[in-house]
């Protein structure tokens, strides 16, 4: 594929077919995750689930999806200087993965204090890591622009990237054809990269298919930027983000908010569900007994959103992404 | 279906046409479960894995299969007057939901000290319940029988009957059908009905499509009377079974242990592999850590199996029936 040579843009946004494309791109390497359901969480929540299963993709998280369309979207020049992120987890494994998968080289700025398991996981899919002195976003920041510099490399942002929000909403896409009685669809909100793509694919779908498809989301009480930037109209800052949900602890990016402010004047993207710890524990515990998969908190938040929120859902056909299953399973939530 | 009229046998064993009629009839109840892969465990093992998810089958276990094809193939006459079993666990629920779904009565026999969890289940399903006074299995059958000739119902054994085996084949055909390369099997053993149901539909569809698939059972080496009767030629009995893994404590039936021998003898089923239970617990975690589902200790020992026994499946295409998923998620076994 070659370089965007089009006019110039505020923000170069992705459309529905660069969904599509994302879709080809990735088919020979992304799982085609399955649809879950159960009668008795149905029973539960009083409306009809089903649950996409992206802590069955690779690396465990639907960041697979948009790591690969980005990396294999590259041009061969592009390529062969490599590629360099920033991320202490999921990201960085499926950045080291789509790269081993094209044979090119993954650098992965690393903050002090990543959990060694997905140290170890960058690691094992042959990704070089550097080490950054501290959490703080500007050391980040300094730190990638050193490694960008001495190596050529190509920036692919966790999720202020439009190929990254394309394949991550292939996920949704997916979702959508396995289930066509859908009419709605929930997903949890970090960065916005896998929202975003969700809305971009439902709006995309739905116009295809002549069907309206409401969107809804999910964020943790304790880090709720996205509700807030939303209801300000301007992207607002995580302070000190508090919450179980390690996924979704990052501020809304510049191009997801572009997307999801535009759905919601549309009326397409209805809202940002604001939900406790407590509930999501909740949540999780019933996805893992009653569904039996193993999926983290930031995944399960999105089922425990519809669980507080009956009203809201009650009767509807809801798609509900269940975005990752990683985490540490020595110390479990429920069992301290 | 009207009842067996044909000219009596020693044994009513099933066949191949036995777990087509099977498939089709319990098509509009069961899931068609997801296959599995991970490229990070096949690399451990050293071998293509395509895992059978029947912990995500209804009721959280292949068992469904097995009972709902019984009560779905029962004549008017017989459904009205109900089904009756013996159970203190998955079975009982796989017969609750088939019974329910059909709209007939359940009766299952428990034993005092069943886990409050799977009663719960039963009731949930809609069985009634009838406590045992004893774990003693003379007790259990002297309460069956009573609560037979109370009702006038119909008995469906968890493994000895020839319509349950066939149903428990259904999830190695459907794997068979979903993994075209496959050219081995591995199911855990207790009573014998996934077992000897696995290598009818591996026979059946191997003749079929023209290859050939050789079948493993697993089994813990603390209730290892599978592999005990199939060495000696009878049937031997698990004095006091010794495993965590509480799906396989019971002696091979009758009609499995006839079905077993005859593929033995045509050298088609191939080997019980004893585990010890620190070999399935370390499975069990790798599981849910790398496939992110949550699988009990009696599914995992077929994974154990394979890692213990790599020179037998070194470079082979195996499917791996992950036979269930309940269990107490409060007392994982690593995290003691």
């Amino acid at each position: 594929m070659p370089p965007d040579t089009s006019a110039p843009r505020p923000l170069d946004l992705p459309g529905f077919h660069d969904v599509l494309a994302a879709a080809a791109r990735i088919a020979p390497h992304a799982h085609v995750t399955p649809v879950l359901r159960s009668q008795s969480l149905d029973a539960l929540a009083g409306c009809r689930l089903h649950f996409k299963c992206e802590n069955l993709q690779r690396v465990g998280a639907f960041k697979f999806r948009g790591a690969c369309n980005a990396v294999m979207a590259l041009d061969a020049d592009a390529a062969a200087r490599g590629v360099v992120t920033q991320s202490s987890g999921n990201h960085g494994a499926a950045i080291a993965l789509a790269c081993g998968l094209r044979g090119i080289a993954a650098t992965v700025v690393v903050p002090e204090g990543t959990a060694q398991v997905k140290v170890r996981a960058m690691r094992a899919y042959g990704a070089r890591l550097v080490q950054c002195a501290s959490t703080n976003q500007a050391a980040r920041d300094a730190t990638t622009a050193e490694v960008l510099a001495e190596t050529g490399g190509v920036l692919v942002h966790p999720f202020d990237n439009a190929r990254v929000i394309a394949g991550q909403a292939t996920a949704a896409l997916e979702l959508l054809q396995a289930a066509p009685a859908l009419d709605t669809l929930i997903a949890p909100v970090s960065g916005g990269g896998l929202l975003s793509g969700t809305v971009l694919a439902a709006l995309g779908a739905g116009e295809r298919d002549g069907r309206r498809i409401a969107v809804y989301a999910a964020e943790p009480a304790g880090a709720a930027d996205a509700h807030a930037s939303l209801a300000q109209g301007k992207r607002v800052h995580n302070d000190a983000p508090k919450t179980i949900c390690d996924g979704l602890r990052a501020d809304l990016g510049a191009r997801p908010f572009a997307l999801l402010r535009q759905a919601q004047a549309e009326g397409r993207f209805r809202e940002v569900l604001r939900i406790d710890d407590t509930d999501t524990v909740a949540a999780m515990r019933l996805l893992w007994e009653r569904l039996k998969v193993v999926v983290e908190p930031s995944a399960a938040i999105a089922f425990a959103a519809i669980l507080r929120h009956p009203e809201t859902f009650a009767g509807r056909d809801v798609g509900v992404i269940l975005s990752g299953g990683n985490l540490d399973l020595e110390r479990l939530p429920w069992a301290s």
